[in-house]
């Protein structure tokens, strides 16, 4: 069983770095959709403060189309403002592989994505105040990978 | 009931911007002791992205002791490497304040600290692999903040 981030389109360099640190320190492989806001080569990476990227399982695609083509659709959760349910109702612990897709800091994952690819039942949002359009997206992958595990009861950090 | 995140000694102005949104998406109020490692001026905090700053509950702090001289000790939460136990493990929902404590990006919170005010039961760990030192500051205030707003049915967010 292995847990997945997958990040549509990011924009900002530190915020990747950030959730590549965090998938190396939870064992989650990273899936990025092109195009990205920045540069994967090493100069560039280590200038974000992307330390811990030669320890990262990451995968890369054209676009969205590209990576469900080969990765499954069941277990894909959209992390959005306008998702319905909590993402801490969900239950994670299923004995498969579970995807997590976060949008671009900007403009989040359009619409359209999420219409063709499992419908909105598959969104699920982070509760959160109404003084704010969002949190910062490292720190919102943050919080749904580890209710993730917290639910696995950390499984896949014991190999 | 409010939770409280503190901070110690914060050096990176861009993880504590992370944090002051955060704080606001999610009714916490934000504790600082200083030294910083930034301004608080207006200019700097834009600089590093804290468009929050004037949503946000604020209290700064000389030192520790002023901190501990206005707060109780008995609701503190030291996350740290060096905890025993899961942070997950603690039971949020008392009814009270739950105050949580970070400390510094590259060294954490003083031992002496945490042996004056409330000792290493006091101390919670993030489960991680070790392929890393430490999670991003911002990403393990962001965690645990949304661990104690799970347990508490994210009643703060309501009132």
């Amino acid at each position: 069983m292995t847990n997945h981030i997958v990040l549509y389109q990011p924009e900002i360099p530190q915020n990747t770095g950030n959730i590549a640190r965090t998938c190396v320190g939870t064992n989650t492989h990273l899936h990025l959709i092109r195009p990205l806001g920045f540069s994967v080569d090493d100069k560039h990476l280590k200038r974000a403060g992307c330390d811990y990227w030669d320890d990262l399982n990451v995968h890369y695609y054209d676009d969205v189309h590209e990576f469900f083509a080969q990765n499954p659709v069941e277990e894909i959760y959209y992390i959005e403002t306008f998702g319905t349910e909590p993402y801490h109702k969900m239950n994670y612990n299923t004995g498969k592989d579970i995807y997590l897709m976060f949008g671009r800091e900007s403009t989040g994952i359009p619409k359209e994505v999420i219409e063709q690819y499992g419908g909105a039942e598959r969104c699920v949002l982070i509760p959160q105040s109404d003084k704010v359009r969002s949190l910062n997206l490292s720190n919102t992958a943050a919080i749904v990978i580890y209710e993730v595990l917290r639910q696995q009861d950390f499984a896949p950090l014991r190999g």
